[in-house]
């Protein structure tokens, strides 16, 4: 394991991606936030993920010099069409957008169709909740999990993430549908542990928390079994509509995944309140959250958000840890 | 088991509401949303909760004269003091004011301080997707759940709702986040049967399917374990703030389950697409669905709000089946 100061990673992000043909702007921002996940914590959908990224660039599934066309708007609800952009600059766009809205609106909705993978929805919900913004955002994806009751994937995990300023930094719970990613099942295979819930099925459909056989089956459990299943389908749903774009079912078609839709809600908490009543809220709420009782052998009661604050100081001071050969391979590019 | 009539049973709700002291369209509305939270399966929060509801009436929780007052407004947010009033009327008129405010500004958003029990989300997201709108809303709750890694209620079970039209009827998510209810288990335990996946924690805090064992521990489970319960935490966070209302530790300080706050926000789908647009992507979405290969020993692919209709029809015809006990105690009030 490796330790990569920020600076050198943004860097070697920044040279890759300008000579893979990203303008100057573009490759500032997506080599920033591929390293703003790192040092978050979000490794698989920091340097992890950065070699996917470039070969869906070299595989012209990332149309690299398109941006977002308006497409319709209506009051403070507006379509755009991300032209299958690049996913980062893309949402950080109607991210902006949206907020600009609210400014004037109160409330803005901005729903993108035709974008890539934004990589890590908490990028948008921290953006806009240091901002000042209550924030809600989702993307659908290719199908990855199965309906309720079903053995083929036909639902997405689409990611969904709520995001509120606190003191400051933010509460963000960035909650993908599936109750775990297939980077965190992959993982625990290679360290040989079993899942601490079950986190999938096996080949004959039965729950299970062991690695191999969810891989084996590519049956991903949504949170909260049936529940999960039907909001992942209501979050697509309204991806789809919203957007003008493509559903997952019409993404799975496109055999990567690409051309997703997604949508971004944000409120301005600054014409609601004062900033000091809105504080005074969310000291009350995490003061009493954090005095719960703690269960036995439990190690403490966490909000959501909290871990990577102190994830992120960790790997300021110390760099960011990469595995050797991922930083190996990114270093060929 | 008794099989009662919609008509007999709506007015006999009616009769019940004017004695206690209801004027006549209040009394006539929720008259007629217990009793289709009936007629549509949903018991629990229509004639089995009924007898509660005239309890909060007399115990005064419910201060059945209020009407709610506009505290502030900016663009299309809107905040109001339910002043503690009737939940049902009180969330009626948020959602008639957020679609009112939609149809101008293509989205709005009302959040409601100081409001009671909404009795069943579902009726909000069937009213606003069956006049053609997206719709998203969410209540808080007293503290029923625990945070992860708690042994103590912290937490509410905060229903969250997602709706749209769907050809003349709806696709309706309405799901609390805890992974059942406690009417369900309450239920489990009557009929002697363990729930089919974990729903809570023994009084060793271990993950029990145990109704018996989750009832005397009362510590319910959050969808998805962590990931339920940070969402529980947002939404609590996101409905005090936005409404300026109580969060979920104050209610549980009030002693009864009152003056609690809800968000409702809606966009107006015809401002975006002509309406065969939204027909065919959720014509083409639900095909798909529908399609999935269903594993063994499941009873078929059902989507969010399918299973009303049919409950809905039955129960029309042969009228709404209410524990003989439940009725008689009904008559009785």
């Amino acid at each position: 394991m490796l330790r990569i100061p920020f600076k050198e990673m943004e860097d070697t992000f920044y040279s890759i991606l300008i000579n893979e043909g990203l303008d100057e702007i573009k490759a500032r921002t997506c080599a920033r936030v591929f390293t703003e996940n790192s040092v978050d914590g979000v490794y698989t959908h920091g340097v992890n993920r950065f070699p996917r990224f470039v070969q869906y660039i070299r595989e012209k599934h990332v149309v690299t010099d398109a941006d977002p066309v308006l497409k319709s708007t209506f009051g403070a609800v507006e379509q755009w069409d991300g032209q299958s952009g690049t996913g980062i600059t893309n949402a950080l766009f109607c991210t902006d957008r949206v907020m600009d809205i609210a400014r004037k609106n109160g409330i803005g909705c901005v729903a993108l169709a035709r974008t890539n993978h934004w990589m890590r929805g908490g990028t948008y919900g921290w953006k806009a909740a240091k901002e000042g913004f209550a924030f809600i955002c989702w993307t659908n994806t290719i199908g990855n999990m199965p309906a309720w009751g079903a053995k083929d994937n036909r639902l997405g995990n689409n990611p969904l993430i709520f995001a509120i300023p606190y003191e400051t930094e933010a509460v963000v719970l960035d909650m993908a549908i599936s109750q775990f990613s297939f980077g965190k099942i992959e993982l625990m295979k290679m360290e040989g542990q079993e899942l601490p819930v079950a986190g999938g099925f096996n080949e004959k459909g039965e729950l299970s928390k062991d690695p191999v056989a969810i891989l084996d089956s590519n049956l991903l459990l949504p949170v909260g079994y049936w529940k999960g299943a039907g909001l992942a389908l209501l979050l697509d749903i309204l991806a789809a509509v919203l957007s003008g774009g493509l559903a997952t079912n019409e993404i799975s078609k496109e055999g990567a995944e690409k051309n997703v839709s997604q949508v971004f809600i944000a409120i301005d908490l600054s014409k609601l309140h004062n900033t000091s009543v809105i504080r005074q809220t969310l000291q009350t709420i995490m003061e009493d959250y954090k005095s719960s009782v703690p269960a036995t052998g439990t190690s403490g009661i966490r909000y959501p958000g909290e871990g990577v604050v102190k994830i992120r100081k960790e790997n300021f001071e110390k760099g960011i840890p990469v595995n050797k050969k991922v930083w190996t391979e990114i270093l060929k590019l």
